[in-house]
């Protein structure tokens, strides 16, 4: 449905007071095209909407509000309502929610929770961002290893209601050590009076994480054995939360678009673009423009140092762009393919010399390749569109070109596999840096072999 | 578990036949990790581990494995085998192993299936690749809307163990039309006696995709309402399928990985690095390398033109490298954030004017900033390095500069919405790309600027 044609329609249902036919209406729409919807008005009917929506479904589509509409309604609605709305969100949301709005919000919203949520939600905000156990949430179904079925399915019933997930239940001893998980299907299938000890995956099939793992790990183990929820458990292995697998959806899309940002050597942000001022997104820029411009020095000083044979010999010069371009790209093709590796967990650190002969045999093929292209395109731009540049100069130019690209093939492997050995982010070894290094080491392969062919005597000055 | 270790352990007891232990190990294990397991063996050890895989686990483990190991399996094994392997695969794991072995194979696996079978994944393999068709799998629970709670449960009971999920049940008419989804743990929840149509979500609030819908779409309607399976119907809204949160999240990482590799300007590839010979990786490269090599042919006619000027005016062509890297930068962050924005939807083609805006107003921050460092960084070198750089040289590489960032974050931020607004791909306008037409418009400004500076009498030649 096109969002902005609803909109129009509830205004004016909005400024006509038709309140009851706007209830009717949400309470048919999915929880998440209606937070959609309610972030797409002006303050006031977010408030109003807000209010109209039942009981049952305001905790969930204020969770799934953006954080500033979440502030515009907490700021506008009555503490009693506040208590009713924190008290019924999952605490994995509730967080989410607090962390992003300010500080002073957050005292109001907590001085309104009831005080065994308020000591959850306060533990769960001092986990550290990107842990485990600040993505986890505690509203989990776990039962103890001597619980029968019969007396699990009895307590789901009553309590399913609470709990994010119930697909996965986990079974734990008497000091809340984790010992197995549960999928339900199998509760469900098994005979009623089984104890669950028996029918549960134990502790050897059972995967779990730890409160400070970071959430890439999470991430990754959640992808790899497909698990709809997997059980966090502390230092003593005790069960403390779940993350599930909606969660995990969203850290995977937000690593990917650091990757992304950091492979443009951009500063990371959680950020939308939209939603990001010129300042920030100036502040998340310039850093690496500036440390790269500067780099820069080498590439300056090399022609500097070589200005006065470039001016003397006609159609070198000319060339320069076209190299180092090469160069860069070949070399960017390399470190992504490396860092995507590296992220995916195909590539290893150990697989290092594999990758490198790889490279190196590609890069002798695309060298060669575009050289005897290159060599080609030079031959017909003198012959016909009257380029200065001769048949040493074009020989020059396709033999540093084999070099560049076989060079900027081997830093490209390279760099991102040393960097990860050094516990560095490869991402940050990606296409900008590749060029800049690449730049110099080409120009000084390049005027090497001019100076070379001019001693020879094969290149008149 | 480090694998090479329990390899190790494997490799020997096969060496010395002991069978059974080998047998309750594989028991113990989860199937992810029995499949890395098999996988890192040689062939004949390969086939050896499959056969001693308990029955109840092999079609798993097997569904888990690489295409590779697959097929020296399936080549391995007897018919008989065959016929109970593919029998137990869920639908779409059969289908995705078919997708990948060659047609000898497929043709003596396809006459050991059930006619049944046979015809299900006949129809799956049709599906154009990467739609909705060709992802989802036919085990899943469907109930006619009238049957009751207690009913549901029973037919869960008996079927459950063949169904990829049960963790969200759909609702048909006596047509077979998806007229509802039920989350088990409300089927858990109900009364016994109630009729399913009472608390199904109804088809207001009912997420499904088409069977021709790109997966892409599929990976994004998942992600978007946070579900665990999403229906999959055909044109006349029969239920036909379902697509489950595991495989979209493979989806999802696929996605990605194409999308770093377009914007690496690589052909994409699903195939892991290490597994691909090095004549594919130099052809998913060449092309690329190519094209843009061809291009440089604009950059070295700008400078041939201006030739006479770089070599008689100190400086000018040691700049030319900064200029060209830096307005490639500015330019690969601003392509990089719209494309990434484009793809998760956060960017629409209607922002445009919205996103140039901004991109202008970082521009001129940006551009000012580096020129600023950069006179500073050009003075420090002439005045004690040695430089050839005159104060005009410098003015006009500073101006230049400015310049540059401006282009290129206008360049850079137009050309994936305009290719977006054109159903081209926009990860395709990235970094090298734009690093190309970056190049030859900052020269022709930096030369037009020399060429101003120099018919004004500024600069002498």
């Amino acid at each position: 449905m096109p969002n902005t044609v609803l909109n129009e329609i509830i205004n004016k249902m909005l400024s006509e007071n038709k309140y009851s036919t706007i209830k009717d209406i949400l309470k048919e729409m999915n929880i998440v095209d209606a937070a959609q919807m309610i972030e797409n008005m002006d303050e006031e009917s977010q408030v109003k909407l807000f209010r109209l929506l039942p009981k049952s479904l305001s905790a969930d589509v204020f969770s799934y509000l953006a954080p500033e509409a979440q502030e515009t309604i907490v700021t506008s609605i009555t503490n009693k309502e506040i208590h009713a709305l924190v008290e019924e969100m999952f605490i994995d949301d509730a967080v989410d929610f607090l962390e992003e709005v300010p500080a002073n919000v957050v005292t109001r919203v907590l001085a309104q929770t009831n005080p065994e949520t308020r000591e959850i939600i306060n533990k769960f905000l001092s986990y550290p961002e990107d842990s485990a156990g600040s993505l986890m949430t505690v509203e989990m179904a776990a039962f103890h290893e001597d619980t029968t079925v019969d007396e699990a399915i009895e307590s789901l019933r009553k309590t399913a209601q609470d709990k994010e997930t119930i697909e996965t239940c986990f079974c734990i001893d008497s000091h809340r050590v984790l010992v197995g998980s549960l999928p339900l299907r199998k509760l469900i299938i098994a005979k009623p009076g089984t104890v669950i000890k028996d029918i549960m995956l134990n502790s050897e099939k059972l995967i779990s994480v730890k409160t400070n793992d970071d959430r890439e790990t999470v991430a990754e183990i959640v992808r790899k054995y497909d698990l709809l929820a997997v059980p966090v458990v502390d230092n003593e292995e005790r069960l403390v939360g779940i993350i599930t697998i909606d969660d995990v959806i969203d850290v995977i899309q937000e690593e990917n678009t650091e990757d992304f940002e950091k492979m443009a050597l951009l500063l990371p942000s959680e950020d939308e673009y939209l939603k990001t001022g010129v300042l920030t997104l100036t502040k998340n820029r310039i850093i690496w423009l500036l440390i790269l411009m500067v780099s820069a020095t080498f590439t300056g000083k090399i022609i500097e140092g070589f200005e006065s044979k470039l001016a003397a010999i006609a159609g070198l010069t000319a060339c320069i762009p076209m190299l180092m371009d090469t160069g860069g790209n070949a070399g960017n093709q390399a470190s992504t393919l490396i860092i995507r590796g590296l992220a995916l967990g195909s590539i290893q650190i150990k697989d290092y010399l594999k990758v490198l002969w790889k490279e190196i045999r590609v890069a002798c093929i695309c060298g060669l390749t575009l050289a005897a292209a290159n060599f080609l395109r030079m031959q017909i731009l003198t012959r016909f569109f009257h380029s200065t540049a001769t048949t040493p100069v074009i020989m020059i130019v396709c033999i540093s070109m084999i070099c560049a690209v076989i060079i900027a093939k081997t830093i490209g492997c390279s760099l991102p596999i040393i960097a990860k050995s050094l516990h560095l982010d490869p991402a940050l070894m990606a296409g900008p840096m590749i060029t800049t290094i690449v730049d110099a080491i080409t120009l000084l392969v390049y005027f090497g072999f001019a100076t070379l062919f001019i001693s020879k005597g094969l290149l008149p000055m």
